[in-house]
C-alpha cells in the first residue's frame, strides 16, 4: 500500500520536473539567443532537430547555430533587441512533448525605446533525451491575420499531429 | 512516521499540480483567443463565470463565447492580433484560488511590425470543478494611471476580497 | 528502502517548491511596481540587498523602497505603465539561487496605445531567509547591443560569478 502510494507520488512528481524542464529550456532560449550564445542556443536542439520561422528553415543543429551566427542576427544585436517569450503551455506524454507559446521581438529605436518587429507563436516538439528534453521541430509563425498561425496554436494546445 | 511523511507529501503535490494546472490554463487563454477557439475560450471559464474588460461585461460562458465571435474581435484577428500575458502570481486556497497577471494586447500595422493597443492588469478568480480549476470571475484593467488597476493587483498579489 | 525513497522524493520536491517560489516573487515585482507598493516591493529584498538598473543604484531595501515612491516613478504610474517580465530562468544552489529574465517597460501614449520604452534582461541573486527567498542582488541592463546585457544573461543561464 505504502508502496504504490510511493509510486503514485513519484509518477506526479516525474510529470511535474519533466513540465518544469521543457519550461526552462524554452525561458531560455530567448536570453540565450539575445547574447547571441551559438552554441548554447544549438544545443537546445537534438541533432537533427529543425526550426521553420516562416522565411528561414533551419533543418538540424549546425544550421541553428549558423543562424545566430548570421549577418541577420548579429545586426539585429548589435542595433538592441529582446526575443521575448511568454509562459508555454506544455503537454507531455510519455518521453515526447509539445509546447506552445507566444513570442514578440522588440528592436531598439535610433530615437530611444523599442519596435515591436514581429509577434506570433511557437509551436515546440520535443523528446527526451539521455541528458534532458531536446527540441525536435519548431514552428513559429506570426499572427498576421493568416491561418498557418492558428493551426499552430490549436495543435499545440489541443492535441493532434501537424 | 512514514504515513504521515506520505501524506506531507501528497498535500504539497496537491499544491504545486494546482498552481501548475492555474497557470497552464491562464497561458492557454491568449493562445486560444487569438486562434478564435471560441468555445475552447469560453470553457475556461464556469457556466456562470464572468468577465469585465471595463468597456465590456460578460457574465457567463455564453457571452464569453460570443465575445471570440463578435465583429470586433474577428475583426482583430484579422488584422493580426497577439494578446501577450506574463506569468501569473498564482495562490491557492482549498478549492478557491486567485490569480493576477500583466497583459498587452498587440496589433498589427499596416506599416509592418505591431502597435501595443493596450497594456493591463487581470485579477482571476477560480473554483475546482470536477474536471479541473474554472475561472468563476476575471476583471481586467488598463494600467492607465487610474487606481482601478492598482486596486486589482493589490488584491491579486495580497489578498483580500474584491 | 522506502525510507530512501521518501527522502529523495522529499528532496525533489523541495527543489520544485525553492524554483516555484522564486518564480512567483519575481512575478510580483512587475504588478507591485505598477501599483506603487513600495514597501511590498521592498520586502522582496534582503535589508542590505541591492538593485543596480544602470543609471540608478539601490544599495538596500530602503533604497528600493524610496525608488517605488520617487517622482520618477509615480510619474511613470500617472502617465500608465506596465513592467512587464518574462518567465525567469531560475537555477537553485543550496541556499542561494539565481534567475535571468527579459523585461520590458510599456508607457502609456497620450495619443492611446503604449509606447516600449525599455527592453532588458535582469540577473537576480537570493538567499534563502527564515521566511522564504530574498533578493541580495539584482542587476537590470537595456538590450542595446553592449556587452553588458550579454553578460548578465550568460551567467544568469549558465552560471558563473559576478
Amino acid at each position: 500500500m505504502s508502496d504504490d502510494r510511493l509510486a503514485a507520488l513519484e509518477h506526479r512528481l516525474n510529470l511535474l520536473e519533466d513540465e518544469r524542464a521543457i519550461a526552462r529550456l524554452i525561458a531560455s532560449y530567448g536570453p540565450l539567443v539575445d547574447a547571441g550564445q551559438a552554441a548554447a542556443v544549438a544545443s537546445l536542439w537534438a541533432l537533427d532537430g529543425s526550426y521553420d520561422v516562416g522565411d528561414w528553415t533551419m533543418s538540424n543543429r549546425d544550421e541553428v547555430n549558423a543562424m545566430v551566427k548570421s549577418d541577420a542576427h548579429q545586426g539585429l544585436m548589435a542595433r538592441g533587441c529582446c526575443h521575448f517569450f511568454g509562459p508555454p503551455v506544455v503537454t507531455v506524454d510519455g518521453d515526447s512533448a509539445r509546447a506552445v507559446c507566444q513570442s514578440t521581438i522588440l528592436v531598439r529605436r535610433e530615437a530611444g525605446g523599442y519596435h515591436v518587429m514581429r509577434a506570433g507563436v511557437h509551436l515546440i516538439r520535443l523528446r527526451r533525451a539521455e541528458h534532458g528534453w531536446q527540441i525536435v521541430s519548431r514552428v513559429a509563425r506570426q499572427l498576421d491575420g493568416s491561418g498557418e498561425a492558428f493551426d499552430l496554436i490549436t495543435t499545440g494546445v489541443e492535441g493532434g499531429r501537424r
